[in-house]
């Protein structure tokens, strides 16, 4: 069974790792040459609307992305020649702010208030209704932090607009949360579903910095309530695939903040740190496998590597750490890698991400 | 770096999988085109003596082997001018079934009485001073039960000659043992070793079929054992890598009776059941970098798939189950994939072998 891929990033290239054991074969679309899929799997170098490169993916029995700004367009066509999981109208919902909180509301998920905003007046009724702080992003194509800034006073409002307006925006109540959680839920084709225990980020100047899995002190209530939320979004969305969940933790009670429609990078740890990893789940969602269980081995953590990797024979002297290169060229900001770790304990894990996080700060 | 890999099996496979997040790029020389690794790597399609091909691996940073039936030449031609590992001089005797037990019996290891065999007289006295039972093997090139003949009668070792003869042979008493284990061994560059914990293997036709890790009712002292003869291998040979050390139960003796020069099909379980599986660890020691912990995360079994595939989706209904599948074509007693089965206890673990089981014999 061949795979086609939208995106060939380290998502990509993890989900190529993760298939090769099921006898899955890869074909890869992506702009960009020598992406980190590239080294170990066929890859179109394109545009996303290059005619014959979507003939090439369209010969795949099932399509995936691991980029969700990949144009809807191109989903869409590819659905009428092929198998597309998640579907065009997944990935509709989840890359728009605006349906996604609309979808949350709908479904009696907890969220932030929000509002549209398209111009000017519509900014300033936002505001008078919704109040400081707040936060101002846009509906589409933000990631990292990118796209979104946090308005505290007036003026910040009106910097923001200045940066932002223009494009189709959606403003938020500021959530006061405690921490930021997510959760990864895959549902297969014939329905069935598996969630991995919820994790808890950390950020770092809006990038992803540290996962712990599970969460420390996980209320199972909490968990379930979590399932509960991911069970009735993977429903409303028909949703073949793996999807993870940001919620905000506000003092036990969860908010859902965003979704992805895709394997993400709060699942990484899942790679060592769980029964089934989420990229094989994801694959074993779309090629209609049974899926496997998404039960923790033990606590984990998950760091990215920002910028640079840390020298590797250091990083790999620490025991139960797991190094991740994505086969990227270094570039601030930019994520080239993941270090995993796996501790006996809870405070063996933490003794590790101590000295995991100065070789990675050096 | 790049990794040079002579033969592009499942093996060469599997430590391509396992050296792409450590950053690594393969290589792979194999006369056979299409080979299971091709489908993630470049592979030069050439004899093992090609110029040209020798001159492409001998770029690689370092060179490995995961067949030790390479031609004893070209790992010394390419020691001249990259780094090899292991050594041609460790694979020399490992590919030698004289030359391994004349090393066991110099380390004080305990193995089966030998004696080589050139011609009808000396087969002779080698059966006079042995006695029946005996086993008859060719000293190179024996894999899968190929090149050996159990010998009870005097009219056996007629038919044996006249089928091995005319090659260089081994006479080994037969070891009347009550089961086989098996200890992957690796060593790093440093000369840091790990050890992973013996494993029970079950063969069929004298193919691998089975193995249990850690081995069932595993004794400390046995472990300690295997490990102090596979140390004094590894240090003998001045080894770098991974090494397996096939041993015989003897009612709790443990005699030797092979060593691989290479990752092994028993230590397969690693990759699912152990914190570091035996691919990355032998990357690991050859590019120099610190060896990962080798304990097992919990009951693990390993069955072959000889011949073809079990139906993929209902291998993966049973709880705890990964498949392996090689990429390669259906063909009566080859090695095609394997099944990976993690259990919650030893007993789980039986339950879902012999589920497995099941289908496998379908």
């Amino acid at each position: 069974m061949q795979v086609g891929v939208l995106g060939a990033g380290q998502l990509g290239r993890m989900l190529a790792l993760a298939g090769y054991p099921l006898g899955l074969r890869f074909c890869f679309l992506d702009p960009a040459e020598g992406s980190p899929a590239n080294a170990l799997a066929e890859q179109v170098v394109a545009p996303w609307d290059d005619a014959q490169a979507l003939t090439r993916l369209s010969e795949c029995d099932v399509v995936t992305f691991e980029f969700e700004n990949v144009p809807v367009e191109t989903v869409e066509m590819l659905a009428t020649r092929t198998r597309v999981c998640p579907s065009a109208g997944a990935l509709a919902v989840a890359r728009d702010r605006l349906h996604e909180k609309t979808a949350f509301q709908e479904l009696g998920i907890p969220t932030a208030k929000f509002a549209a905003v398209g111009d000017e007046p519509s900014l300033r009724a936002a505001l008078s209704r919704i109040g400081l702080p707040a936060v101002l992003k846009t509906r589409c194509f933000g990631y990292d932090g990118k796209g979104q800034r946090v308005l505290r006073t007036a003026t910040d409002a009106d910097e923001a607009w200045r940066e932002l307006g223009g494009q189709p925006l959606l403003l938020e109540a500021f959530v006061p949360f405690s921490r930021e959680l997510s959760l990864i839920a895959v549902r297969g084709r014939s329905g069935d579903t598996r969630f991995y225990p919820l994790v808890e980020n950390e950020h770092r100047e809006g990038i992803l910095h540290l996962t712990r899995a599970p969460a420390r002190n996980l209320d199972p209530a909490q968990q379930a309530r979590a399932e509960e939320h991911a069970r009735r979004l993977l429903e409303r969305l028909d949703y073949v695939g793996a999807l993870a969940l940001e919620l905000f933790d506000v003092d036990g009670t969860l908010h859902a903040n965003e979704i992805a429609p895709r394997v993400h990078n709060s699942g990484h740890w899942t790679i060592e740190g769980a029964q089934t990893s989420q990229f094989e789940n994801h694959l074993r969602a779309i090629c209609g496998l049974p899926l496997g269980s998404a039960s923790a081995k033990g606590p984990t953590a998950m760091l990215n590597c920002v910028g640079r990797l840390p020298p590797a024979a250091r990083v790999l002297a620490i025991a139960g750490a797991h190094l991740h290169d994505y086969g990227k060229l270094p570039r601030a900001r930019r994520k080239v890698g993941h270090v995993t770790l796996c501790g006996d304990s809870p405070a063996d894990l933490e003794a590790k991400i101590a000295e995991a996080l100065t070789l990675l700060e050096e």
